[in-house]
């Protein structure tokens, strides 16, 4: 069986065109980065939508954040229990062998993986909450925020779970002693965002007041 | 306790300089994408370096790939066992609900994932084998890998192990059934690719020799 | 005799103002900035003058650029003959020791001292003559230039007398064996760039045409 | 030859935020400072070290601070022989020229360019004794203070030579005629400050004690 297939056309070109410019002229930098490694000055845990770019909204370049991007951006619980946490593990390197000095979560509007797990909360979507589900077992990780959201119309019900995804997230962090211990130090800050797409808006938590503010 | 803090400056800086210009020109798009939802042709697999963006390289924009980073870009095996898997609930996300029409496998030149894991095959990690290293427990997805590299020096080896991380990924993508079927009935490809950071280059795993060739 | 004094009031308010907000904002990034080493990835060669912000021009942070700010960001041949050259050693400093990727030579309008070398070559300044001025004696570094200006007012003249003077730095780079070699290797980019301060332009020099053009 | 190269896409991109942000919201400013003229308060001579922003320190605006930035913030001996020297240069433009009130030295920790002296005083950098080592013979300037550091051990020692860069700065501007005479005549003051970047402290020079102090 051919398990693999030759790549797209249309990205072989698109390849091309990049190698020929931005590569072309900033090869200097790609070749001092491959000799001296990365320095990433933060972790920067978003999620897989297609529509969000964290490279874009800060203009940072290449060796500037190290990315990690799952669905809805979730940080589960510490769990040393030997089995394989792919979050845990690029959060584990980034604070301990990278030393980033900040772990950034990132949440946005219109999230289908929050918006699926509102609605297997709500039993809109029974087959998530099949043991074979891997969206459903992972949004498990928010689902305790279900509770706490208001009464309210769907559109402010799923804003308020986006943002209750990058709070927990947050919390989720503080259980790993690594996190902890740096955060204690002073040599990590913890930081939680969400963007509106459409807007092209970014509030931040702020601990104080428990909200989300804009930037 | 303040468990998150306030965006650093120069991000809230930069944040506001992409506002008032690429989101200003492009404010057209991104209230499209926002309104309309995501509609991705391909998904990318690629790894958590900093120095690796599956974005300027193919040159694609808001909305084109749904991006998936972990730590060497690896896809592990099949496991509908109930718990968290976070690179499954992103495969399952993009192939059934998106219905994706190409998975990428990413890999690059220098991974400290793969180093690591090298080290910790070759007896000098013993840090990495404990039960609560998390990195130590992911790369254990690349581990079979390690008995099959040349018998060569440590550069090359490396580099054959990072390959053999995308290939690897390759044969676990298959282990899902709802990829299987997808492949089987010719509504999604897979392809694997490796990056030289410091050459700009692009190599793609050819199924039928085993190898891989520049793009 | 007492050679020093204590800071002004103004100042030290000033210092415990940024002391209690950015740097308790950012104190995680300075610990590590100060545990890791910096690793800038552009060294910029700027001028004195006040009005010009290379930091704020590109959004840059801490550590991000390794940067020497002279009279008019001249650049003197390279001369190893065993004597204090402060611009020299910083770029050696710079190309051999950090491995930045790029050098930036960024002039700017209103220049000062390209305005007095223009005097001194005319006549104008004949003090700046003496063996005994240092500014004259630093301003020769742009003196071969003069007899290159355009027949103009005076306003197009010292424009073209700023642009020549980070043409002249440009070419001076290359006469240093360090940089050539890496520019040749490909490990290192140079830039030369002019500044409109009251516009707030970028223009960039273009090897090709000679010209300088809008970024 | 292309001698130089385009600016890297990235910095394109944060010069065009900033045009459209801080430059918009400020360009009456920008507009005054280019049609006035620049008159600065105080010269500040820094280290080159990317790590250390003293416009971010003392909330300086374009236009506060004429700033010299060289390896280890050193001031040579005052030598009019008519060779370049750049950093007598940018000094006497500050002091007789603009007038400035105060010349600010600014030293910090971690300084590479004074740990280098170090190992070339030590024996440990014989490379630097070269007299093609334009970053040994730069930093002649601060040998004749290694017989004086303290019997301790290295980061002791490292911080003494630091701050003793400040303090030898500070007595060689005094051999600068202009310097001399605009002190005794109580329109110039001089300053030595030490920064220790991942504290955020800043100490002053004590001239009656000859210690440094918090400021």
């Amino acid at each position: 069986m051919k398990i693999a297939r030759p790549l797209p056309d249309y990205l072989v070109r698109r390849y091309h065109g990049w190698k020929a410019t931005s590569y072309a002229e900033n090869s200097a930098w790609y070749k001092r980065l491959a000799e001296g490694g990365q320095h990433p000055r933060a972790m920067v845990i978003s999620c897989c939508d297609s529509r969000v770019h964290v490279t874009s909204i800060f203009g940072a370049d290449q060796g500037e954040f190290f990315i990690h991007r799952n669905i809805a951006n979730l940080v589960p619980q510490c769990k040393p229990d030997g089995e394989q946490h792919g979050t845990s593990a690029a959060l584990e390197y980034a604070v301990t062998a990278l030393k980033v000095a900040h772990v950034i979560v990132l949440g946005h509007s219109g999230c289908g993986g929050v918006q699926g797990c509102h609605d297997m909360c709500s039993g809109a979507a029974p087959q998530l909450e099949a043991q074979s589900s891997f969206v459903g077992r992972w949004m498990d990780i928010l689902r305790p925020e279900y509770d706490n959201l208001p009464k309210a119309d769907l559109p402010t019900r799923l804003r308020a779970f986006e943002k209750a995804s990058v709070v927990r997230s947050l919390f989720n962090l503080m259980t790993f002693p690594f996190v902890a211990e740096a955060v204690d130090s002073g040599v990590l800050t913890l930081h939680g965002l969400w963007n509106d797409i459409g807007e092209g808006t970014l509030e931040q938590y702020d601990t104080e007041t428990g909200d989300f503010k804009l930037v």
